[in-house]
């Protein structure tokens, strides 16, 4: 039994017309890349027997593994244990060890099993059943033709353990085969930056497609990732090193714009910003316009964010960036006849960042005020015009506060992101030493 | 022609092997329902000639609409083209027109086309290319079996428009069927709440599976939604009002809690509450600490959030609670050897948002304070524990403040979440003279 590919179904009207985002199936085919199983097919389907059985079929002779997640609730619409006896030929048959669980899930609740409960117990006939520690939902293993299928429940909370405690042990990657991946990621380079770097490498053009292992670039919201997949007959231990080995040099390739070599590419900017911080014993505080509390909120976002985090302010208003941040008011408003740079200039945000460093009495500040858009452009502004400043010891940032000016495309949404990431990206360029170095969608202050 | 079930098939290795999260399908999916055309199945595929053809086939034999997005760029790994003419059982040509769209675009981008992007311009014998405005690929109409097929670039900005411009004009929506959808939206109400008042309608069970039109409810983050669908002989204005009928209806059965009957369910909080201070001239102001600007950015990501929202204060270190909310340090020290309530505390939620609005100068103040996790439970206050405080008018809020305790469930970023959605619920339970009305996960306060 090896699982050289694999198929995952996601079931669920919900899924199918499209109320929801189907978020399991990429979780479990990341999952799959880990163990050196290849995802070579994702089926959602809606509430109808005959669709997922016959789905179940099809793909039963085509890979080694289903992965099948929804549809083992207690209701009329939750169709996966009968589409699967239908697939198999077998009748269902009740398992007395999950009615059991079962019972006793409502039980340490104080309650009575609901009747409606007792067909989650149900299994085909020949198949096992996988616990289920968080919910009432036990999952289904059996075979089908060449393939080994697991269902599990919907919800991520109950099925994540399921994966790593049940199905994960179990899968067996093609021993002549190994996978492995790795990835770094950066902040600050565009992508065909990092491109070229790849193909400029004195090793040869690491981006060409018959190289082994391949390396391949993704761009989400600022964050620019190089991936590295291995996939040969080199055993595991030899692939790991061949893998570390390309990603350390994609990492020296990228320079100081490479923040992290693993991780989710959202989460781990700020982790690796508070982490620098931390080694530094040093703080930060925000002061936030446009991003109003994005910023601070991503930073929040890191188990442990308070070792160096300690809050800041949200000068949406202008009145506020006077008073809680203490900008001149003649920044904003203009003083002696003259016309003053206003809350969107490099001067309020480098105001911004010294007042609420001073203010909060930290050893960094960040700020941002900008145009997120859709209105509020002015002339000379348009929407998308950001100015990010940072304030921090005078050894590293001249002076003591800088800022820039960026050009952000896209729309509200995509404009406060970029922000927060970027404003991310210049302290953790400033922390590793470069606060100078450029960054992607930075422009030149217009005249 | 007519255009009743359809599939929707997204292309690319970072889809299947689960590097980026496949959000084309499910709009794709939600416009398809909008005009009355059913989604039968989801799949996804890797960069796969051979596959992603007998996808073609196999789906042109059971659906009569297929959508297919991404593999139209100019590099060896984009086969969409190929495939379908190998399903066609057609040679690729060069199509004059797209060749000469193509060549105009670089051209006005002051350069001249790569050689590169001329596969761009092949289409299968037969198939009629769709104009894209903002890119280079065009997309491809074409008749397979008893489907229609568009293929379209997978960058969603790109997408959406051609979608409008030139598919969802010529989809046939089958004549003597129509689709109607409506939502409610609640706040503070637990799905099992929303279902049990939609089961006691005085108009009978409306969850009851074999009624017309069909009421079903989701939940996510806080927010539990009744989606309302018809789908029947009806003519399109006569179910357009059965659907509305129903949709206000359901509207009455939540009361207080309902705040949008459409939009969103994300989106939609924050901007009903918005609306709602609007109409009021009123303004409002946050005061974070475990959300960490969450509430704030929430805010700031509706459009036009200026005309109420001045800003606040993110005190996630105790200091800061001092120092920019005025907490009174006793609250968080102890003071003449009492045991202070400490920074995760009604008295703490209320003085942070009594401080905020009256440092902001703001008609309402929302705070939140409490344990996200993984860390910090201390004794009596598990992870989970928030308080949440709502500082207004005293002709709304008696005493002008107060504060309740929660019990979030789930991880960091759930408990971050639902604390930020939970303090728009009870400001807007506030604002529709419903201040007392009880919230999903609110405890009482343990002795």
């Amino acid at each position: 039994m090896v699982h050289a590919t694999a198929a995952i179904v996601s079931q669920g009207d919900e899924i199918v017309l499209g109320q929801t985002l189907d978020t399991n199936s990429r979780a479990l085919a990341g999952r799959l890349m880990d163990l050196g199983i290849v995802p070579v097919e994702h089926v959602s389907l809606p509430d109808d027997e005959a669709a997922i059985a016959a789905c179940f079929a099809r793909l039963s002779s085509s890979v080694d593994l289903i992965l099948c997640t929804g549809g083992l609730g207690p209701t009329a619409d939750d169709l996966t244990r009968a589409a699967l006896a239908r697939a198999m030929g077998r009748p269902l048959v009740e398992d007395a060890r999950s009615l059991e669980r079962i019972r006793a899930w409502f039980a340490g609740r104080g309650r009575e099993m609901p009747e409606i409960n007792r067909v989650q117990a149900m299994l085909p006939e020949g198949a096992a059943a996988i616990d289920n520690d968080h919910g009432t939902a036990p999952g289904i293993a059996a075979r089908l033709g060449r393939a080994d299928v697991f269902c599990l429940p919907g919800p991520p909370a109950e099925l994540r353990p399921m994966v790593e405690r049940f199905v994960a042990p179990v899968l067996r990657p093609p021993a002549g085969r190994t996978v492995r991946t790795g990835v770094v990621h950066t902040i600050g380079l565009g992508e065909s930056d990092l491109a070229s770097r790849l193909k400029n490498s004195p090793r040869g053009d690491l981006m060409e497609r018959t190289r082994m292992p391949l390396v391949g670039t993704t761009a989400s919201g600022g964050v620019v990732s190089a991936r590295v997949r291995y996939e040969g007959p080199e055993p595991a231990e030899r692939a790991g090193a061949i893998v570390a080995g390309l990603v350390a040099h994609v990492r020296d390739l990228a320079g100081a714009y490479a923040f992290a070599s693993e991780g989710a590419p959202h989460e781990s900017l700020p982790a690796a910003v508070i982490e620098a911080l931390r080694r530094r014993g040093e703080t930060l505080v925000v002061a936030e316009s446009c991003t109003a509390g994005l910023l601070g909120s991503m930073i929040g976002d890191v188990p442990g964010a308070s070792v160096v985090f300690l809050g800041g302010v949200i000068t949406y208003h202008n009145r506020l960036k006077v008073e809680l941040a203490g900008v001149e008011a003649g920044v904003l408003e203009g003083s002696g006849g003259a016309r003053p740079p206003g809350a969107v200039s490099g001067a309020c945000a480098e105001a911004m960042a010294s007042g609420a460093r001073a203010r909060c009495g930290a050893g960094w500040a960040l700020s941002v005020t900008g145009i997120a858009g859709p209105g509020g452009a002015v002339e000379g502004k348009p929407v998308g015009t950001v100015y990010i400043g940072i304030a921090g010891p005078t050894g590293v940032i001249a002076g003591g506060v800088s800022s820039r000016r960026f050009a952000m495309g896209g729309d509200r949404r995509a404009v406060r992101e970029w922000s927060a990431r970027s404003a991310l990206g210049m302290l953790w360029l400033a922390l590793v030493g470069e606060p100078a170095a450029r960054m992607l969608r930075q422009v030149d202050e217009v005249g």
